[in-house]
């Protein structure tokens, strides 16, 4: 491969940034555009995209255009990963590492979404509708605090998409949770997740994408 | 194959019809167990899906535990479709089929979810959020109408999963809108939508599956 995959992203959004993270683990060239709100729910972006979001991408090697950040990242490992770096290619532990992805697009990045919107932008303040997506944020943190209980990693002991699909939505729990009392007892609630983030957020490839995020602002 | 696949799910929710869909296309011996909600989110079946959440299934024929519909819907496809009738196996289409999927799961059902939520159950009402998710499930009304435009299926003049997964939750748009200008005139406004759904409800599996789950309530 020679020619960077071109990412569409945008700068405060976490999912292109997700996509960016596997880019990073892989060692794979891609440029990274940043698309203006105001320009993905319109042409020409709406070509590439025809549901307005981001992440999307364009692989002149391969040829394919393709959005929905699940998709991609299956797409990269795929096309890629041959070695299975951050996946398995066996059985079950393939599955089960869709299975967590599959939680990650669907059950957590839509309901933190939706806690920023009720948190951050909603006129008027919701009282009800903020408690609900607090409550499901928490949800999901339980779930994954459990499961992880005496593990490393959720599939099979080792570093996977499941475990960094997570990752950039979760570092922005505190800033969903300001003003939460459990805002700043993530780590008392949550130690098995609070550590496995950390463990995620100390790799490289995540700590240059969560700098490269920063400085898009 | 001979022992049939054991599918978890529950009467209403439209998930678990969804992967009951995949098993009628393909003629795949399943056996449907309702979980009352109150049991969902405590032992035992804990122990099948941590998330507490259907549908999850057991496969006795390869010993499999899986949850999230979308995981199960591809490892169902990976292991008894290996004919590709229900999607495809070259590229780019086999990307495209899961790139829709990625949207119903993560684009589709997570928010004509909260349409549900907030148009028949939140307590207070409030028209405000009620009004962001409507307005949301149009828009992917018009997402999918307008992308139909002069296709029959979204991926490749076939009809695979990714047309298939969104059946179940549109089923639901008419009752999801009532009392919606809107909700009459769905095939005024998305007629290529319209005709894309009466196409999959025509389906014998599809059917089969919509008078299972009115049977079940």
């Amino acid at each position: 491969m020679s020619k960077p995959i071109i990412v569409y992203g945008h700068d405060t959004g976490p999912n292109p940034w997700k996509v960016a993270i596997v880019l990073e683990e892989l060692n794979i060239p891609y440029d990274y555009k940043i698309v203006d709100m105001a320009d993905m729910k319109k042409p020409p972006f709406e070509a590439i995209n025809p549901n307005g979001r981001v992440p999307a991408i364009t692989d002149p090697n391969t040829g394919i255009t393709l959005w929905e950040s699940g998709a991609i990242i299956e797409y990269l490992i795929d096309t890629y990963d041959k070695e299975s770096v951050l996946t398995f290619s066996h059985f079950p532990e393939k599955y089960h590492v869709k299975q967590w992805l599959f939680f990650q697009v669907s059950g957590q990045g839509p309901y933190f979404g939706q806690a920023v919107w009720f948190q951050k932008f909603h006129e008027p303040v919701v009282p009800s509708a903020q408690e609900r997506y607090t409550d499901h944020l928490k949800r999901v943190l339980g779930v994954l605090d459990k499961y992880l209980d005496g593990k490393e990693y959720l599939v099979g002991n080792k570093c996977t998409i499941a475990d960094l699909s997570f990752v950039t939505w979760d570092m922005m729990v505190p800033w969903i949770l300001e003003g939460d009392t459990d805002a700043s007892q993530l780590e008392k609630h949550y130690p098995n997740w609070a550590a496995w983030h950390q463990r995620l957020m100390q790799r490289p490839a995540v700590l240059k994408i969560a700098q490269d995020k920063q400085n898009a602002v």
